[in-house]
């Protein structure tokens, strides 16, 4: 038996492990599992496919919730109490994050488990932090395969976190079944406000920190933001997308949001199924873009054409349609050099 | 000489006749090149490339502007009366529109003509609406062609508009040296008002429609704006960005804008260069993701093994990554049985 059958016994082993540790409702196994399809090491992917293989018929019975809004609208306090009402009705609760940083702005702290201290440390809770940058295509993918085990592991509620600045928010809706937006009262609305593009994608929208001082200024937004979505056609077939306020100092809303997210369940179960399949193939598409880098950084000739050809681009010697024809040239192992 | 051959001749001729019209300035031959730029037919493909390719040394010397803002903050008309100011100072301008539709939103008219009357009628300018939907990446590849093009063309100001709402304006500022983000004073400031992660992409605020009842208004938000610029840093070595008002109905304000994108031309020389080639390293990701497209579709036996895996993944009955393996596995004409 030689060195890669050696390898790939071990790689067998493992999966086993973590597939039998995962639908056991082992924690470390989960945590292990997600690490291993976080990775881009070449050496763990084929451990990682396995694992997401196995487990891919224990999973889709959670309903996934992107969780959204702009830094300072509370999301972190909200899925802190959000969450611990939700184990306390019986449901298990995952809560994931995706922050792909952007080429300009830096990344932000996301499933911040020092502000999730109580739901942290609740046993019928899993809280995963952000992984750690790479790019959309990448991060999207592994959030998607880290659904699809904290499923398998038996947690029924999946709450995806993300922070408001664009991109992440496409990605995260296109993980999820229902999307909620927070919205903070206060001084600086006009700035830290969303865009209208977000609000056309929120299912329900949830304005915050409505206790206090605060109170009759969340009203207020409130209102606003309902009368803005009685302008937009709701995306979602048998839904209509509605305003909720909440304390989560007080506790006040939050059944109601919890009410609110059942009746989604409830009325789109049909439409669930079509949405799924059609996030599945655009998954598809990302992990092809994916599996294209790993296979252009795996060969040493084409790993040297494409730094060749990324030379050239860069230099404006050659312009990117004619040097990505040559790097699939060289894929396809056919002649590189072109003719045109 | 067989069929192939004539087809490469003629393409070969239809080529030369572009790019010697596109280098004479020759309007029709402009916009025939955009065209074939944009076009997703297989057969356009080599023409196209072609043509950018004999274009490349005669392009980079415009400078590039992102013109961005919610649906209301004046781009069209503001666009108009910019451009006529440049015009009138000896520049030629091409304004171009990046607008992918969104799975969710619809899309949204830009480049519209009849907004911009007196612009679209001046020899000195060249306004091309929007390209029909596509994906993102498709769309950024193309609009990146057009910019090459208009620019061999001799249009030195070349200004890129895009609707607000997320994703194209990513790809707006991933094509352009400098972004300009317009917002408009009134009431609903607080929903149509832009997210931070917009405002960090901007090298310039301006603040339109400041004239008549909305003139002061529009300086609270200027005042506003400048006050959040205050609290990031910029992203541009050598550029402090700053916050303008204008009207352009009185034309108040127009001109030091253009003195504004001047200092910031002058400022950031240096710079460019480095940015432009980091821009066209993800152009050229693009036009990866592009082609794989491309040459999947061309295939008869892989176009029929994506179809397959497209429903493998869509019923759950396969995740993405091992589905996008097997798809790698069958573009290199591999045994695509999978092994793990």
């Amino acid at each position: 038996m030689n060195d890669r059958q050696d390898d790939q016994r071990d790689g067998n082993a493992a999966a086993r492990a973590l597939v039998a540790g995962v639908c056991a409702g082992d924690r470390r196994a989960l945590a292990r599992a997600i690490t291993l399809v976080e990775s881009t090491r070449p050496e763990d992917a084929a451990v990682a496919e396995a694992v997401v293989e196995a487990l891919l018929p224990y999973a889709g019975n959670g309903l996934r919730i992107a969780v959204s809004g702009a830094p300072g609208a509370g999301k972190s306090i909200f899925i802190e109490a959000f969450g611990l009402h939700l184990v306390q009705q019986g449901h298990r609760v995952a809560v994931l994050a995706i922050d792909p940083s952007s080429p300009r702005s830096g990344g932000a702290i996301l499933g911040d488990k020092t502000r999730m201290d109580r739901l942290a440390r609740d046993e019928r809770a899993f809280i995963r932090p952000t992984p750690s940058a790479g790019t959309l295509g990448g991060v999207a993918l592994a959030t998607g395969e880290a659904i699809t085990l904290v499923e398998a592991a038996g947690f029924d509620r999946v709450l995806v976190e993300t922070v408001g600045v664009g991109q992440s928010e496409t990605a995260a809706a296109d993980l999820t079944d229902m999307f909620l937006l927070l919205v903070a009262p206060g001084s600086g609305d006009e700035l830290q406000g969303v865009k209208r593009g977000i609000v056309e994608l929120a299912d329900l929208i949830v304005v915050t920190k409505g206790d206090g001082d605060l109170k009759p200024a969340a009203g207020r937004v409130a209102a606003d933001y309902h009368a803005a979505l009685g302008l937009m056609r709701g995306a979602v077939p048998g839904w209509t997308p509605r305003v909720e306020r909440c304390s989560a100092f007080t506790g006040e809303g939050i059944p109601r949001i919890a009410d609110a997210i059942e009746a989604f369940r409830a009325a789109t179960a049909g439409w669930r199924d079509r949405l799924r399949a059609e996030q599945a193939r655009r998954g598809l598409d990302r992990a092809l873009a994916d599996a294209i880098d790993r296979a252009l950084g795996a060969d040493a000739r084409l790993a040297g054409l494409r730094a060749a050809l990324e030379a050239e681009v860069a230099s404006g010697r050659r312009g990117p349609r004619a040097a990505a024809r040559a790097l699939v040239a060289g894929l396809l192992d056919r002649d590189a050099s072109g003719s045109a």
